[in-house]
């Protein structure tokens, strides 16, 4: 299977690959690094990318930038970060996917434990995150080709106890090949419409 | 109860109004009608109407608009409307409404059945109204002064049968006068964080 990995080299995104390379041809990008290069909140820069990888069995995308602040304290730019970013950028990404995946194929796109679990200075984030949840759920009855759409929601990694751990406190951290796991799943197997939520486990 | 109602003409509006004028003062706020003139899409706007309004003790909003489109063919353009409208404006009401809104006042947003039972065409407002609905339940926890926020995901209402039944096949429609006690429960109850789903009921 010829799968695009987005945000590759990510926290998340390293352990996508190391799940899945091996079996599978894994195309990496990011933003500044990978295979490919592709700023998610602009539409050309993804055709472009996808134009030169052409057709692929599965998107996987582990990359998208959301600001965190108190809630009276949120700019209007601090709210477009994760408007453009993490909610636009994977509408972008999963608009332009559709017209190069494999029939059958796949997307799988992150959200976040702060979407149904609120923490301190993350309302944007619960916004975006559970915009992207409502999108995947709607966009999956509209999908040409039998192509899938999921979502996994992460909680905090073991990998970023030591920089994030302090604003997620008594939430149980999950092993990253324990997340990694969740985007097998959406890739691998028949689920459409679905948010896996990775709630503990390592 | 002082009560501002963004969208009190509107086909929702105009029934929360019905529920609640009697028994409390209604400032009636619309884009272009009503008592004050306010553009939700623009802080700058809802602060110049808020400060003339002074103090008060609800805000419900009843406006907000969304496109509707096929997935693939959602242009830019056209989830900016969800986006800057029933999404954004919503955050400006709120983050602008809690300088405004006197100890134990509450916050009342408009959310809508896309969000979570998918239509045709409907993939931008399912993607918005959850972003609303996952917006309120994180805002609860940093409301100040015992401010308290909902929001309402009213169905079909039987007003709007005519209009835009088709697009709902086999949805069980409300009564504006169902779906306005939800707009009364959130205001005079005691919850905060929720989303009051409006399933059917006439």
């Amino acid at each position: 299977m010829k799968i695009v990995v987005t945000g590759a080299t990510g926290t998340i995104g390293k352990h996508i690959v190391a799940a899945l390379e091996g079996k599978h041809e894994i195309i990496k990008v990011g933003l500044n690094n990978g295979d490919y290069q592709v700023d998610i909140t602009d539409p050309a820069s993804i055709h472009a990318a996808f134009e030169q990888i052409g057709a692929f069995d599965a998107l996987i995308n582990a990359s998208g930038d959301v600001a965190f602040n108190q809630f009276e304290q949120l700019t209007q730019d601090e709210w477009q970060v994760g408007l453009s970013s993490k909610l636009m950028g994977q509408v972008n990404l999963a608009q332009a996917a559709v017209k190069y995946l494999n029939q059958g194929g796949s997307i799988t796109l992150t959200s976040g434990i702060i979407a149904d679990y609120p923490i301190a200075y993350g309302v944007s984030a619960a916004t975006i995150n559970g915009a992207v949840q409502h999108f995947v759920k709607a966009a999956a009855t509209e999908m040409p080709n039998n192509i899938r759409i999921n979502v996994v929601s992460p909680t905090l990694l073991t990998d970023s106890i030591e920089m994030y751990g302090d604003h997620f406190p008594g939430f149980h951290a999950a092993d990253g090949k324990i997340v990694a796991q969740s985007y097998v799943r959406s890739v691998l197997g028949v689920e459409t419409g679905q948010t896996f939520k990775v709630l503990a486990g390592n």
